[in-house]
């Protein structure tokens, strides 16, 4: 190998112009990339380029993808470690390339060591600076969102980090189709009042406010994971929250049991198939005063609850809670969205949307957000 | 050319297997095909067949449209007259050939002259029994379910019959994804509470109960479209409600005044573009009212109210709608779907939906109904 | 019905300004329309057209449509007799519409009966000059060009009139696309050497140099069919031949036997299932011969052999042939193109391509043009 | 991290389970990836399974893929020195996972450092036997058949490793379709008889019959690359020439110069435009004896040249010499097949057919395929 001799180590603070994608503490370095479609972006000249990084995990290892020039590059699975990525080499020195690098993997709330660190970068260019999109979008959902299933073998069904990826994700389609940067929330299984077992503690809503609510345990609180969320920081355009599939779940699933007190949590359907009235009603005060939450911390943001991928059984029970805050609230910044159901054609991995479906799901989210921004 | 000397001419009445398509009044003869998508359906041996029918109208002549083995075989202007169409000929005369003739035109409420009745066939051969398709279907709507602009130029903008169809229509393609039989009832410019121009004479429920409300005057009182329609004779598996569009351009028009009486009619828009409280309340007293309506004639069919081709306005207004009637009724078997909205990719004549988007649409619903039928 | 009072009756000879497609002899009065796609154009304005035509055959009764600005409006049959189709009613009378009037049905050298001329228009507005497109194309063919399978359900097998077609056609695709008009030279079951049963009469070449050399018989004579087609008339920018389908074919039939002189005609297969070397050369000169034929009436036109929508087995004897050709002549104006084969998805009636493939080799087709004529 | 204490290290001498693909000197440990599209393949139980690999390069990296139960999972760039990857964590033990690790950069002739070396895996499970694919088919090529310009952005024209790759390749998706196995021998820039610039050394032929003829220097021949390949050990059931688009650009070129003779080379144009007869010929002679050279080695093989991606300039030359030699051999098992030509719509990067462009290649094989193997 030609030992490029012109590579100078940065770490981040010694880098004026890049861009940080996703909710994270920017006070810490190295800097860590909590959620799927988090990274960092940078327009480099030179001819070579890599990005150091630190990864550790307790089961769970971080997958990431790359883009040059807003081209998928690679997709690759990081172990355990301190490392360096190769981003590109051998190129044009004088061309200006854009490369991002994101995280695959969603915020793991169920292993407290995973975590993906960004050093810095090495590199014989220059660090020029990166545009800034035309919108901001946030997202906010579940294994949807998370990308569950967008990778892999329709017959795959182990729950592990490969299957899940921002790369294949409907918000990435969403964000490149009407040059957006995006933000996700999101944490397979859960739901606006209850996981998908009934446990009440999987709800987002109560990680939505902390800059990585789902990201626990010590090394994440040091992290800066805890730390309330800046939401004057980074003003949406729109907040697309795709969350009821798991909620719908519980009410077929038995009562969740709390392991410490003991204390059940169920959500019921009564002998003719219907939802239990209260339970429901308790799922529409959740998704209502989600959206005062929202509401709360992002004043100027259109909120579309889009719902479906996986099926419609809550719609009326969304749209419910929806005009219920409307009329409560006199808010009429809010638009209820359908997606296109999975079907045999569109399944992915484990039984949740594949790539197809995902591309369905961003057309219509396209075409609802052009409509609204006058796109 | 060669005379068939074989052709023997039949009257309806004449003959004992034939199926009717479309709400109609079934003692009539010649038989009154009212609306789009109403026909006749035949099982026929024989090298030869044309269908002998009667045709008027004051200005909007008929169109018709022919399948061949479920095949489409021709669409065509019907003139004022008593006259044939060759449904076709020199076939191989064992062969037991399916031949369907529709209305493409639906019924017109603007023009009282206009009616398309059936008289008979002229065959070589025999009428065989006409199969039952696996479910049926009702369809209600407006200019979308009218098929209006399925046919015809991107530019083209006059208002008359031969942009209108079921031939091109998503009933006819859900219908036939399904195997379904289909029956419509819809009107270019009509709403559920009011039309688009807010004459709240032009709404829906007011005809719903009739064979064909919507033709009116004095030839077609005698044809029986003022009878009361046997809601018992023919029970759909579920009924499509694509209702809503008209009324929300109504909040955009000035108020109608009655010609007679001189009283105003209009649904208001807010000085910052919400909709009025009031007038959208009275929208969705409407909504709810209908369903009631639907409930009470159609006691076991699954309701759907779908909307969006034309725009998503009314969204949260008719689902809240649904749930007022849902919590007031305890009637869960409704749901409500939203559809693919129109793009510059999809658009027909005259501003609507084209065939590419009524395709979309029927993708959605065929999706939706296949869950709910098991299919 | 309200009678229209202002239309006049205009025979073809009282027009100066319409257009007319396909080869014919254009002296006629009324004017025969002999091939698919053959037809008629008018730009106009008024609220109501109507075409006069003149209809007769012993068997095949032609097919036809009409495109009202670009767009598909109406398909149907026309059976024996002198009458009128209207082209529209109750139109805006001062926008002007460009209305076209095609034949669906090939030219029928099995019917000689067979006939549809056109003997004028009624119209209450008036008839402005049609546009040149931008392009000439011819195309020579068979079934495929004849669009046989293109209407009809995949399992019909009739060989009957309402199957053929120009309005589903790829010739007619191209055109649109290009901005073309287009002449069509094609019958079901010929070749460039011989027809599919190895009946050596029913080729091609034999007829191209006449107006319409497929019409036969004492009417057709008297219609100008026999006249020699006047090249310099109408010069193509590309001619597009899609032959060798049914001389394929031709080498699987068993001898044709000449029915007046006895005499047997064949191409053969060896046995181990290749073409018999004299035959297939027997073909290739057919090929060359035609090319000759075809290049020393368009000196100009650039020739494209297409080929491949039913099967690829003579794709080495038409190139062999083709660059006989060329080498002999010193005539580079020429290419081959392979078409997309039909597949189960893409399969019409009577085993012919349907639509979807037509829409397929429309795109090669198309591709190919675009390059050459920097279009 | 949790360490995984069960893995075990195997080098592949240790393994009699596992499956090579791709052309390679079998014999050598550790064992060489030359092509793209060369790789390694278990089918494992286990939670985890790392490959250990061995790089160098003066200039080119490596980049590799890997799917999962034939998915696509991962694509990265490999660096120098020895190293692992890791192809799975944390799976259910019990499963038979299937893993594949192919090389994505063609055989580099520029590069003789270039090698990427299979020392063997680490794995916690067993290694199973792995099956039989039911076809063999081997693609012969240029840039376009090493997937140049599937990955990378349209506007990126730097000729480095990462915009090349198999994982998007037509010849994947062709072999996926037909279960197949697949070898692959490309060069980018190279022809029959000579390369773009007119080269003469970078023809195809001149390095067929050698295990990797492209993989040049001393360490390579090492490896194994310059012995004579066993044509025996592989016996391909298609062979799938896709060359000749390098041989067009070369009309278009000043002539090479050998810098060590000084002796040039050019493929010339007439005045008009044309092929100088000479220089076709001799193109022609190529191809003609490179089939002979391919027939030579694969007595049964169907050989089938495909040519159009980028132009279907030479079409009539490629036909001619292929009916030159069928004539000369009385060979039939020959064919040629057309693909569809790149358009703006399809095009990948540095202009060369994007993933969409392989997508519609693939198609036609695969229905070419499918007759012929009466798949």
């Amino acid at each position: 190998m030609t030992v490029n001799q012109n590579l100078k180590t940065y770490s981040l603070k010694d880098i004026e112009n890049f861009k940080i994608h996703g909710r994270t503490d920017e006070t810490q370095d190295p800097l860590p990339l909590f959620f799927n479609g988090s990274g960092v972006e940078v327009n480099v000249t030179g001819t070579e380029l890599w990005i150091d990084v630190e990864v550790d995990y307790d089961t769970h290892e971080p997958w990431i993808w790359t883009a040059l020039n807003d081209a998928f590059m690679s997709r690759q699975m990081l172990t355990a470690g301190t490392g360096s990525v190769c981003l590109f080499r051998g190129m044009s020195p004088e061309a200006v390339k854009n490369v991002k690098f994101f995280r695959e993997l969603q915020a793991m709330s169920e292993d407290c060591g995973c975590r993906l660190l960004v050093r810095g970068f090495r590199c014989d260019g220059e660090f020029l600076p990166v545009r800034s999109r035309r919108y901001k979008l946030e997202f906010i959902g579940d294994s949807i969102t998370s990308g569950e299933g967008t990778y892999g073998a329709e017959e795959d069904t182990d729950w592990v980090s490969m299957y899940m990826g921002s790369s294949r994700n409907y918000a990435r389609m969403v964000s490149d189709a009407l040059d957006a940067e995006y933000r996700l929330i999101s944490q397979g299984g859960w739901g606006v009042l209850t996981g998908w077992e009934n446990d009440p503690r999987h709800n987002i809503p109560s990680r939505y406010e902390k800059i990585c609510g789902l990201a626990e345990g010590e090394i994440n609180e040091k992290l800066g994971a805890g730390k309330p969320y800046d939401f004057s920081s980074w003003v949406p355009d729109a907040i697309i929250v795709n969350l009821g599939t798991n909620d719908a779940s519980a009410f077929n699933q038995p009562a969740w049991t709390d392991p410490e007190s003991g204390q059940t949590f169920e959500q019921r359907k009564e002998a003719d198939g219907t939802f239990h009235p209260e339970d429901l009603a308790r799922f529409e005060q959740a998704v209502a005063d989600f959206l005062k939450m929202i509401r709360r911390n992002n004043p100027t943001s259109h909120i579309v609850w889009v719902y479906g991928m996986l099926g419609y059984d809550l719609t009326l029970a969304i749209t419910d809670a929806m005009n219920m805050y409307r009329k409560d609230t006199r808010d009429s910044n809010i638009g209820f969205l359908q997606l296109p159901v999975m079907t045999g054609e569109t399944v992915g991995a484990h039984f949740h949307p594949g790539e197809k479906c995902h591309v369905k799901a961003a057309q219509a989210i396209i075409e609802y957000l052009k409509t609204l921004l006058n796109a």
